[in-house]
C-alpha cells in the first residue's frame, strides 16, 4: 500500500448507480496517485477493518450492475462517539487520508462526525428517494422512477382491460418526488404526496367523476409511501364509486436493476469530483447537483437545507391528466 | 354484415398475447370469408349485443400490446342457464355461426354451454398461470414469467447488497408452474408450490444453513400464491436464522406488459387454428399445445384432464440452487 | 368547432415523447378553452387541411407510446414562401390562432416563417440528437441514450466473451452529446465526437495499449455519426493491434420505443408551457430547458445560439474509462 | 483436486444462457462427487491447460449474465488430429474423465473427436441461431428472438410515424427460424428465409400493394442473414413502390443481454442432464430438446440429422400479416 490511501464505502439503502460511483472513485483515485481501499458493509467495515485494496480492474464491468459491490449495512456502533473515534483510528492505521461515503443524509452525518474526528470525508448522495435537500438529484432516482413507470405501465394494461381503478404506492417516505414524476409519466389522475394536503372527495372522487364524464374508464391514483393508507384508499374508492379498485404497493423492486444512463453518468461525475476534493485536502463536503451542474457544499450546511417541492409540475400534472 | 359471422371475445383475467390471438382470429376469419365481430367485455358483451364489426385494420399494431382491446369482465348473468340461452339468441340474431373464446377454464365452461345451446364455440387458453390441464402452454405465461424474473433480478441486487433473504410470492393459485420456472431462473434455493408438500425446517432453514456453509449470504425463497403465508414465512426465517428477511408479493404487475415473442407466436397460431375449426363447422373444441404442437381437444374432455407437475425440473432446481 | 382553435403538429424525425407533448397540448389547450386541431404529417397536413379536432380522449394512453400519432413528414412545398402563405390561409380558414410545432431546428424555421405570416407559432424541441443550441434538453434524447446503452451492454457481453474490440456508432450528425453520454455510461475507452479533434494513434491505439497493460481484454470505442468512418476505424484497429475488432452501427432502433420517464415528463411540461404562451397571445417562441427549468426564447434568437460541448464530462470520461 | 474431474468449456459464438449451463454443470457435478474444472476460451484452453477448479460459489450470480464467464474462441490447432491428441493428453494429466462442451455443430464435431481419443464428451447446444438439427431448441435462441422483437418494435414506431417500409435483417445463416418467429411476432408482411424460395414481385411487391389497399401505410419485411441482399431489397422496394424504405441489419446486439427465462431454464436442465450422462460413464452424446423434453442422442447421429423448416407457421404468418 502506498503512503496515501483513500477509502470508499456505501451506506444505507442500496441504489442503482452506486457501483458507477465506486468505479469513478477507484479509477480517478488511482490516476491521481492514491491507493484506494474498498470498505465492505459501510461504516461497519471501517470499524472492523474489513477493507481491501482495489485496482483498476477491481471495478471492471460494474458500471451497469445494480446494488453495490461493497455491500451496505447499518452500523449502530458507529453512531456512538466511541464508534467514530475507533473508525478514525482504523483510518489512521491504514494511512487513509480521506473517505468517500456514498449514501443518504444519515450517512452524511457519519461523514461529518468522522471529518470532525480528523478524517476528511466527502459525501455522495446515493438514494432512490431523491430526498437530499442540498442536491437536485440523487444517484438511483432515475432508475427507480423508470422501474416504477415500467411496472405501472403493466398495471395499466390490466386496469384498462377490466375498467378498473389502480391505486399504486411508490417509495418516498418524506419526499414525494418519485410519486410526482412517476404520476406525471403514467398519467395518474391523482397524486398524493407528503408535501401537499389532499382531500379524499376533492382530490380523488371528484376527479374520477370528472374523468368518467369524458369517457375515461380506467384510473391510476399515485400514492407516495409517506402518505400511506394505500389499501384503505383503494377500498374507499371502490365503495364510493362502484369501480373495481385494486391496490398495489411497489416494494423493493424499485431499488434494484441495472442503473440507467443518467445514474451511471451522474455517479461517474460525482465520484470523480469527490476525489478531486480529497486531492485538494478538503473534507466535510457533499457533492451535489445544482442548476444541472455537479458542485459541492459543506456537509453541515447541506444537512440544514430544506427541500422544495416542485409545485409547478404538480399543477401541470393536475391539468393534463384528465 | 355478411351472411356468416364469427365472434371473438376475451374473458377472465387479461393476459399478454390476447391481442395477438384476437388479431389472428380477425385476419384469418376475414381471409376465410367470414365477417368478424368483436365482442366487448366477455360474455357480458354477448348478452348486451355490445359488438362491432372488425376489419383487417381494426387489429393493426396490437400484436405488441398488453391487455385486451376487447376488454374483459366477469358475467354472473351468463353463468345461469337463461343467460346462455339469451346469448345464443343474440348470436342467432347477429348471424354468428361460431364464437372464439379466449380465457381460462371458467370461460371454457361457458363456451361448452353455449355450444350446447347451438352456437359452436372454440376455446383458446389465455391465462398467465398456465393452469389449463389440457395444454402445455397458455397465452401470457411466458411474458408473466419473464416479468417476474426481471423483478426478482432487481430484488436480488438489494438482497445481495444487504446480505438479506428475500421471500417472493408469484402468481399461481392452483398451479405452481410459474413459481417453479421463475424459481429455477432466479436461483431460488427453495421453491414452494401447491403441488408439493414442504416442511419449514427441511425445505427452508436447512437449505439456508447449507448454503451459508458454502459462503452464500443472500437467498431467494420462491412461494406460489396458492401456498401463501409469504409474510409469515419471512418473519419466521428472520427469527430462526437472524438473517434480515423481506417479503415481496409481486401482484398485478405480472399480468401486463407487451407480450414477448412466444406469447405473440403461440397466440397467432392458436387464433388461426380456432378459425380453421369453425370453418370446418366444428364446435366445443379447445385449442391447445401438446408435444410442442398446436392441436385441439373436446372441451368437456379437456376440462376433465388433470395437470401433472414437472417434478423432474423441481428436482433439478433443488440440486443446482446451492 | 369553437371560435378559437390551436393546432398541433410534429415535424422532422420522430422522437419518443412527441406523443406526450401532443397529449399535454391537447389537454391543456382544451382546459384553457381552445378547441385543438391535430395536424397530420407535419406542415404537409397544414397545407392540405389534413386536420381533425381532438378531444380529451383522443390522447388517452399515448403517453407511453413511441413515434407520433400525428405522423410526420418532410414538406418541400412549405419551405417555399408560397407554401407558408398557403398554410397561413388554411389556418385563417380554420380559425387557428396558434400552432404548436414539435420538431427540430428545421421545423422551428418553419414556425418562425409562419409566425411572420400572421399565425403565432410555438416550437417544442423534439429530436433524439439533443442538437438544439437553445435547449439543454430535447424530447427523445433520454430514451434514445438508454436504448443505445441497452444495446451496447449487449454488445459488451459478446466483446467480453471473445476478448474483442467493439467500435459502435451512435446517432448525432453535428452533436456528440449522445456519443459522449453513452460512452461514459458504457465505459468506452475512446469517444469520438464532431466537437473534439482526435488522433487515431493517441486517442485509440495508445489507450487500448494502456488498458491492455492493466489486464483489460475487451474494449468499446464510441463514434458519433458525424465523425463516421466506423468500419474503417474497426479495420485499422484490428490491423494495428491484432485484436479481433467489430463495427456496429446502431441505426433507427435508437429512434423508437416507449419514451422513458424523463421524456414523458419534460414533454408534458413543454406542451403545457407552449399552450400557456399561445393563451397569452405570444408567438415565435421556442420552449426550452435552461438551468433545469422549462422557459422560452424568441425563435430567431434561439436559432442563432451556438451549442457548447460538455468538455468537463469528456475529461471525466477519459480519466475513468481505463 | 479429487481423483475424478470433469471439465466444462464454451466454444463458438457466445449465447445468452451459456452461463446458466455452466452453473448447472458445476453445481450438479460437485453434488455428484466430481471436481469441476472450468476451461477458458474453448478448446484452446484445453490445449494450453488454461483451466481452474470451480466451486459452488464460482458460479454465484451468473445465471442472469449474458456471454460466457469461461470465454470462448476458435481453435484452429484443435481441429487438426494432433490437436485432439494433445487435448486428450491434457485431460488425462488433469484426471478429467469427461468434458461438457457448450456450443454449436462445429464444437460437437470436436467433442466427437475428443471422445474418440478417449475422453468422453457431452455436447450442449448453445447458439442463438437454433440451427442444430437434432434439437428443437438451442440455448440463446429465445433471448435473441426477443431482443430482435424489441428492436423491431422500436423500428416500427419510426416506420409508422413516417409511413415507411422497413427491411430488417436478423441472424441465421443457414436457418430461418429466427427470422420466421420474429417475423410472426412483429407482423412482418414478408419473411424471407434460406429454406423457402421467394420472388421479389410476388412475395414482396404484391403483398405491399395488397396491404396498401386495406389502408396499411407502413410495412416490415423480414430477411434472414442467409438470404442477404437486404440493402438491395430496400432500394428496389423504394424504387418500385415509391414508399420511403430503409434497411436495418441487426448485428451483434442479438447475441448479448441477460438470458430470459427460457434460456436460463433449458440451460439448467441441459447442464444437469449432461453431468448425469458423464456420471453414467457415457460419452459422445449431445443433449437436446425433443417433443418439449430434454433427452440425448449420439453425437454422430445428431450431426447427420436434417433440419425441418416450420412451414405451417410460415403459412400462418402469411395469412395473418395483412
Amino acid at each position: 500500500m502506498s503512503a496515501k490511501s483513500i477509502a470508499v464505502l456505501t451506506s444505507g439503502g442500496d441504489a442503482p448507480g452506486m457501483n458507477a460511483a465506486i468505479r469513478a472513485v477507484v479509477r480517478s483515485g488511482i490516476s491521481k496517485g492514491f491507493s484506494v481501499l474498498g470498505v465492505r458493509r459501510g461504516y461497519n467495515g471501517l470499524l472492523n477493518g474489513d477493507v481491501y485494496e482495489m485496482n483498476l480492474r477491481s471495478v471492471s464491468d460494474i458500471i451497469g450492475r445494480g446494488g453495490t459491490i461493497l455491500y451496505t449495512a447499518r452500523s449502530p456502533e458507529f453512531n456512538a462517539p466511541e464508534g467514530v473515534k475507533k473508525a478514525a483510528e482504523v483510518c489512521s492505521r491504514l494511512n487513509v487520508v480521506g473517505v468517500v461515503v456514498i449514501g443518504g443524509d444519515g450517512s452524511f452525518r457519519g461523514a461529518r462526525d468522522l471529518t470532525n474526528a480528523g478524517v476528511p470525508c466527502i459525501g455522495i448522495p446515493g438514494t432512490i428517494d431523491n430526498d437530499i435537500a442540498s442536491s437536485e438529484y440523487t444517484i438511483g432516482f432515475d432508475t427507480a422512477m423508470n422501474t416504477a413507470v415500467d411496472m405501472i405501465d403493466r398495471i395499466r394494461d390490466t386496469a384498462e382491460s377490466h375498467d378498473r381503478c389502480s391505486v399504486v404506492e411508490v417509495m418516498g417516505r418524506h419526499c414525494g418526488d418519485l410519486a410526482l414524476q412517476v404520476g406525471v409519466a403514467t398519467g395518474a389522475i391523482s397524486i398524493l404526496v407528503p408535501e401537499m394536503p389532499w382531500d379524499f372527495q376533492t382530490d380523488i372522487i371528484d376527479r374520477i367523476r370528472l374523468a368518467q364524464k369524458t369517457g375515461k374508464r380506467h384510473f391510476i391514483i399515485m400514492v407516495a409511501e409517506g402518505v400511506g393508507g394505500t389499501n384503505e384508499i383503494a377500498n374507499r374508492i371502490q365503495k364510493e364509486t362502484g369501480i373495481e379498485t385494486r391496490a398495489t404497493i411497489l416494494g423493493h423492486v424499485q431499488r434494484g436493476g441495472s442503473p440507467n444512463l443518467r445514474d451511471r453518468v451522474v455517479a461517474s461525475e460525482m465520484g470523480y469530483h469527490a476525489v478531486t476534493l480529497l486531492e485538494e485536502g478538503q473534507g466535510n463536503r457533499v457533492v451535489v447537483v445544482r442548476g444541472g451542474k455537479v458542485v459541492d457544499f459543506d456537509i453541515t450546511e447541506a444537512l440544514n437545507m430544506k427541500r422544495t417541492f416542485n409545485k409547478a409540475l404538480y399543477d401541470v400534472a393536475l391539468s393534463i391528466s384528465i
